[in-house]
């Protein structure tokens, strides 16, 4: 049982956080930060958190855990402010989809003063954004991917842990460049492929639109993805995005390559070989 | 109201058309045709079929309305057959992704016996394969893409167009070229896309495919279609397919050239722009 939760940041995960937390009794009082206080009112009337502040500094005061739910720039810049805020036992976390970025920010400020922060990545989310589409059931189930260092705090590791579970996920651990090149992988690149899917379409036979079924529709669903979150992350985790299109382009050549020779054995094995992979996820 | 109506090839398609004919009263008798007899005993315990054949000369006698649902280049060769014995006033359609072939050999067999052949493409599938995933209404509300040509019997546009209007359809036409063209754009490509997405992470990144959630399961759900059937697809449809590959890799270029020069305000420009495109599909 948290006494005061903070959660930074009331989008769909900041607000799906809130949600769980006061469906699961996790925590006695919910504060939601914002630069906006406009947009912070319909989360607070809505019953998802009881308190509001745009002022970071004010709205960390007393925290027993903050939650960092903002874009992953905002969110390494917003670390900064709350390390100097927070009283000495609180926990903090955050939700952003790249980690080598703010574990750094941690460790840096943390020669200074040393607190309990755990990197969390949920791997939950929608191509939806905003605090009206969060759900109280977004992380039941999900895996959610921490990454701790030998660096890290083990009180924060152990915290930040029941956190997720008392809000229904299953937690898992990689280090922090580990977790970045392995959402590059299941993560970055279906995003990057489902922009370029419909931006190829789009430019090269803008009439096929109009016939689009449901395997573009699911091929390209996460194309409606946030573009300022989306930013962050692809600019955050440039390097790993694009050693994942280096082997995401020889999968395609390997395939165009059975085509142009019309390799019909080349390519079903090939279809088959995918099939048994895709069907294996667990 | 038809009075035979003939399946050949009793998959997810072909069965589905029974089932639709059946559930929609379209069909007095309905009659399936496929190599196996063993595979054919279940459309016809499960009340799919009348009546099944192995004989494809002897399934299409008498037959009102054929329509060929086996794979693209099986459906090529069973045309050749068919031609010869259906009856004068036979109305014959087929369900294949690709519509060049088809109708080049329906033209050609033209010259020597006028026939109603309107070639047909419903955009309506799965990943899953085999008559036990037919519905009775899976062309609810799809659209099936029919390729006339100036040489086609305006009879059968009208007959195909008329049954699939029946099973549930909307009706487009569109010319065979442009129908591969559209199709290697909307549904080829993704395929592809996915394939190689599969690919990608299996190779090089293995372990990520632990992590997979919801964005990399939707992109590539396709990626677990039918092996024979998608080699004789892409194999019949490779010009296009490349064509459109060099679309992707160009889209895929120019969104890596924004992450490697940082374009933030780029990046963010161009996810706007597609998650507006993506969204703007009706």
């Amino acid at each position: 049982m948290i006494g005061r939760l903070v959660v930074v940041g009331v989008g769909l995960l900041g607000g799906s956080v809130a949600l769980a937390a006061r469906e699961g009794g996790v925590a006695r009082e919910i504060v939601g930060v914002g630069r906006d206080r406009q947009r912070l009112e319909g989360p607070l009337r809505a019953g998802m958190v009881d308190r509001i502040a745009t002022d970071v500094d004010a709205g960390v005061q007393n925290a027993d855990c903050v939650v960092l739910a903002a874009t992953v720039s905002a969110n390494e810049q917003l670390l900064e402010i709350i390390w100097r805020s927070v009283p000495a036992g609180a926990l903090v976390t955050d939700v952003g989809s790249t980690k080598r970025g703010i574990v750094a920010v941690a460790e840096r400020l943390a020669v200074g003063r040393p607190l309990g922060f755990l990197g969390s990545h949920p791997m939950a989310g929608s191509e939806k954004s905003g605090w009206q589409v969060a759900r109280a059931d977004l992380f039941r189930a999900a895996t959610v991917i921490v990454t701790p260092t030998d660096a890290t705090d083990p009180r924060a590791i152990k915290g930040v842990t029941a956190l997720w579970e008392a809000l229904g996920a299953r937690v898992s651990a990689l280090d922090p460049e580990t977790h970045d090149r392995t959402v590059a992988a299941i993560s970055h690149l279906p995003h990057v492929a489902a922009w370029a899917l419909v931006d190829a379409v789009a430019r090269f036979e803008p009439g096929a639109l109009a016939f689009a079924a449901r395997g573009f529709r699911d091929t390209t669903r996460i194309a409606a993805s946030d573009p300022p979150m989306w930013r962050d992350v692809l600019l955050a985790n440039t390097d790993a995005v694009r050693a994942s299109l280096v082997a995401f382009r020889a999968a395609l050549d390997d395939l165009e390559r059975l085509l142009a020779t019309g390799d019909a054995a080349g390519v079903e094995a090939l279809l088959t070989r995918l099939k048994a992979t895709r069907e294996g996820l667990a």
